[in-house]
């Protein structure tokens, strides 16, 4: 399959997305949009909902069932939890590190003591909620938030069994293009996590560009 | 933290699940429950529902953020989607090879054509149609079916980031036990997967046994 270049195309919409919070956008299948990480070494967790019925969204683990793979390579999809296609991975202007192992961080995450969490007193942004934020601006109250794709991620799986939380090693600007395979709600944040070091404890901006063909 | 010896216990109530079906069983917690792969080379898709809200269940993405690893070790726990531990691992009586990275397998993953699915021509039994019914049955018609802890499943992730798909390494009665850490409804399914080979392509029945201390 060949896919457009995005170098070709134009922006035809541009969303920033505040560091650590989160934003959506519509997009009609065939659509192309470009996430970027405006500053770098910022993950920027991804989420995608079937416009035609929110209880089918992009799914990790039929993914890698789908592809028998952990991630997708340029050119794959990610899949739905009914195995529809829903994201192709067009290109990757990133040193192409991904995750797809880890959950969005939550409330939980942050408030609950070691191990479950990390002691944060009081509220604390995070991932889950702003998915919930920005599907709830789409008229959806109550959606499941799925695993997330955890874009520019460096969380690798050790030969051990260990997981390890690594810095992102993403620079400024660094991107990943997708395709909509189906008419979707695209939920990008900007993952908050200061207190691990996964975004340089400096959680950034991150920006969502839905592209047109020029 | 010690855990009482399951071969000191006595089995309390043993259920069959006859290959390609599922069951479930209401434990409370404390309650320690062997899942045991009668004649070997057998894959227990398993599931937990908190009792008191079903929307609550063991996540492998968050049991993996938790324990920062890819599968738990004996002695660690599967934690939910909040973050709240639903079932420690307490004994592995098998060869120690679990899965927790590819969905339960699906109507769409027998019916779809490739690479979704394996092209099957009408119904195929599935472990999560067998979660639904077993749901169902404590009143539930509508749950959630979570990526399902893949007992004695042997697909291993590769360097180069392939999944690669083999037989299950367990001989007859190899098992493993768990202890409730909360009051749930634990869900085995007699994996029906028939056409790879990772149930020897000849699925055969698992058994659930609840013990009691003697």
């Amino acid at each position: 399959m060949t896919f457009a270049k995005s170098d070709s195309m134009s922006i035809r919409e541009r969303i920033v997305v505040p560091a650590r919070e989160g934003r959506g956008v519509r997009l009609a299948a065939g659509d192309y949009v470009r996430i970027v990480d405006i500053e770098g070494q910022q993950i920027a967790d991804t989420f995608a909902y079937n416009v035609n019925d929110v209880t089918e969204y992009h799914s990790a683990p039929h993914t890698r069932a789908v592809l028998s793979r952990l991630f997708p390579r340029v050119g794959e999809a990610f899949y739905t939890n009914r195995r529809n296609p829903v994201l192709t991975l067009v290109e990757d202007n990133s040193p192409g590190i991904h995750d797809m192992k880890i959950a969005a961080c939550d409330i939980y995450r942050y408030q609950l003591p070691l191990p479950q969490g990390l002691a944060v007193e009081g509220w604390h942004a995070s991932c889950q909620e702003n998915c919930e934020k920005a599907m709830a601006g789409f008229g959806f109250e109550k959606v499941v938030v799925p695993q997330s794709i955890n874009l520019f991620m460096d969380t690798p799986g050790l030969e051990d069994g260990r997981i390890a939380w690594l810095e992102a090693k993403t620079g400024p600007d660094d991107n990943v293009v997708l395709r909509a395979e189906m008419d979707c709600y695209l939920v990008v944040s900007s993952c908050p996590q200061d207190i691990l070091v996964i975004n340089a404890t400096q959680p950034s901006p991150v920006a969502i560009e839905v592209l047109s063909a020029t």
